[in-house]
């Protein structure tokens, strides 16, 4: 089942920029390997801000909170899902 | 997986009592099904309205949708859909 | 009398780790006893975000404010209540 | 248990002079008796609109409900419903 | 001439547990004044929330704004004021 | 007593040039009506919109309904009223 | 450059079965040549709603509007449109 | 002074194929004389929708609204106006 | 050329009350002037809140700024403007 | 391809005068350099607040979105980026 997924992130000021780096760091890390499991399919960038929309796949909403809660930034970003059906001019 | 779906229904004008009393039979028996089928398991009015709030359960949202789209009254109901996903104290 | 209880616990930053999870320990406690008192009959987790939906019972709107403040989180929840009225195919 | 009950009326255009002077001469009527039964409690106007806020006490909102789904312009309401809890002060 | 007047009051951290206590000691104090006076006339909690909704009585916006101004956490208040014209069934 | 009155006037299709002329006609009268008993004080557009924007005086919300129910097209309009209280720089 | 469009169509009841059918093989052969031209990249169904979601990719907005009007149902369409900027992780 | 306007235009279903084309023409007609007076500066369609942003230059908002009010599909517009300050940079 | 202007101001917990008083006097004296100047023809206070709402009076939008930004309190004001047109009952 | 961004830039109250005024320069001369290169067209300041609307000409949303993230103060932005389609008049 797919998901269309929206956040933005908002590093509280006290996080200094080599602990910025890190997380951005780890961040890509993680995304890499929802990719390779074939949790997040694709991802855009919001023009102007730092908030991204993204295309899941999981079996169901839990398992996607799971997958997006392992994303070292979570603490701190704002997320909206939307559960999307298949339309039937792509069944 | 569950949803919590909040649907209002508006019948147009031009539907008359004997089309309408034969619409809410009709859905009232599909709404019965559905509940035998396991996909609808509480539904809820909401006070003053015309308004109703279910938890469904369904495969995926397209399970979902198609379970939404088989009640007759579904081309006059204003429907949303909100994916839930399952809380750690109830896993 | 049936309530849909919305709320999202956002802990200040100035809570440090050891004391998060006595709070979160405690609010787990609190809410089983919430469940075996009948007050709290459904929780669930609202995808990729900190805010969870619940199905609450009491005799009216000033009981249930008690349960809820009596969270030991509830100073940081945002909350929002929904009076349900039983719909007519389930009374 | 008390609740705060805001609803506006527009009947449709097709409603003639005669059927609206009924109608509303019957929601006064029953309004009246909403008020020796105890249901409706205080009504005010909303300045400038055909609305009206209303302070009305019952069981519980499915009690609620049907006592709003007894006045005759019903169908043409918009209605919201917004539970309320007994302040301390005034316990 | 009433008014329906909600609010949420939010203290800043920075306040301490005794003056927090102070404060809501002289808020109540404040309020049974304004009752006596006649200008608050009931008070409701907004279940789940640090929210009341009043019903107030002044001659004007002027004196019901020196009524609320006049409250100690005031200042900690967000206010929302609706006027509040009679309803021809009260008159 | 002052208050911001905003007010959107549509009238239905179904009432036609020689009703449409008549309605304006009569606003403009009643109006200047109201202006001369000091209840409309300012009036101004809305660019762009079939809106209006006014400064109204009276002793309550009571009174200002009563007047602005007087208007011939009042049924065609929607209104929003909000309360002001005199600005101490004023006093 | 692709953009993110969100649709809802709402034919009006004057539009007869056998028209709505005309309509919708036409809209349905419209979008598959959008497909085969590379302009319609994925499209998904919100549940419970007459709405879609779908990834376009056009060189500009200008043309985007062109290959949403050549839609036979456009005139019936509600339609915002969001335009969405790469991400560096797919860069 | 400019003056950013935004405005959709929805004829009604009553309005016939050759009346549509005689007010478009009639409006582009209009729209012509209003940029040769230096009235409308640049006109953007919204990809997606019947809606166009505009940059307009009038000496006040009476102006513009007697500009946007000559344009002969005005009766079936949707207008917000926003006034621009100039921009430091460009004074 | 007149303009509805909303604000509302929330000085920093960091301003302490002797500042606080200086930056209301100042505000009020050059309020003043403003009045003087024909900018600021009337200003209300919006009940409960820390807000007004003035009629202003400026050639145009850029004039219309640089009279609010001169307010000793603009940096923590939250404004909001409306253009207005003369309404041709005042002409 | 035009777009129409909003932005508003509120600099943390701990950025002292000094830095404020170097970030301020900075920003200019990076408007400048982006108004050389064609990107940034026309700026305006929305009265009353902190916050322009530009109109920007980039290749695609990409190309956009580097162009505002090279803004010095762009950290501290909240942007709204509108795509704009050419209107027929004017193609």
């Amino acid at each position: 089942m797919e998901f269309l997924v929206r956040f933005e992130t908002h590093l509280p000021d006290s996080v200094d920029d080599a602990e910025r780096k890190r997380l951005r760091d780890a961040e890509r890390a993680r995304a890499m390997e929802l990719r390779q499991d074939g949790l997040l399919k694709r991802l855009w960038r919001v023009p102007g801000r730092r908030a991204v929309v993204g295309l899941w796949e999981a079996p169901d909403a839990t398992a996607l909170h799971d997958a997006l809660a392992s994303l070292p930034q979570f603490p701190w970003m704002d997320v909206t899902v939307e559960a999307l059906a298949t339309h039937p001019q792509e069944a």
